[in-house]
């Protein structure tokens, strides 16, 4: 069964610790970012999320990520998979929502 | 001051009713969405999420919904604005991440 | 039919002209953005791209724009739908690659 | 100076062939794509894009694939970098447009 609590990293060197997950899925934890587009210095910063609980180990998770350095928040979904050793590996895509002036910059707000 | 606790409605029909907003900005809420790419019938669906606590009533947030009737999982990121007539108006972007058999199928995963 | 020949208005006030689709669904034109993310004037770009040629009417489609004022690229991805009074409407989404200095900032180039 | 004219290939062994790159910086060529979600045995499609032409060898780039065996359009947004063994290396992403029955469908319509 797929479980998401644990350290994990990935390719750009960015870290994230995730705490028990509960009976529903969800879980708390907090990210290490190693990129940032924002100018002050990067602060790990919490996260939360939830994910399913198939029995296969191949389950589906998102989460939020609420920047402490930046006005910004991110959001990643993705899918557990059994590696070639038999370690899990997370597969996620992600979107980073900048706070933006006004309405008309909502078009440029997200990454 | 932006506090997402509410009902809200998008363009497709699809509502979210955000509960209490915690100290650090945490939320969980329920959504009902009005479209579906799975074969079951469609299901409130528990969501969890986090908003930043600008005091200019803009702030960014992101939450995740877990889907009760599939294996998929939807993120949300977006911004609140106040509307032409005084009223609050969020804008966001979504992924949609469906489970896949294996990770050569990874690439058609993410909507 | 769908042809795209012709001109088109987003919501966010952006036109584009489409010069004649040829026998495989081609086409060149030239699009007016009305935002921008760059720090020079805004200028007409051109556009080139290719269409189905679905008898439905219905089509998808995508294109390309150089733009003239910066180093970016945008692509759009769309389809063509019949609107309530008749007339053509266009679906689209973009995705807008903005230059960067190297790779490890390719992570944030695309919006 | 970045020229894309030549055979390219991702790490899903997708590869494409992109012919000369004209003084405007557009070009056509063709796809192989390794991977679909249609039900039609895969052919090589024909790709249409536009490259800038900066001097510094690190240029963004677009390009549109019509599929030949399917009714969905692909479109393609990257920059071109130098790899660590001087060679040229393409980053991109890319969205898909499925073609759907009706406007309701739309939100469902692109990967």
């Amino acid at each position: 069964q797929c479980d998401l609590t644990g350290w994990w990293e990935n390719e750009l060197g960015s870290k994230m610790r995730v705490d028990a997950v509960d009976s529903q899925g969800n879980f708390t934890g907090e990210y290490h970012t190693a990129v940032s587009s924002a100018q002050k210095p990067i602060e790990p910063s919490p996260l939360l999320g939830s994910q399913h609980l198939d029995e296969d180990g191949q389950c589906t998770f998102g989460f939020t990520v609420n920047w402490k350095f930046s006005d910004s928040t991110a959001v990643f979904a993705g899918q557990c998979f059994a590696g070639d050793s038999g370690e899990e590996v997370l597969q996620s895509t992600w979107l980073l929502r900048e706070k933006v002036d006004s309405l008309p910059s909502d078009w440029k707000a997200t990454r």
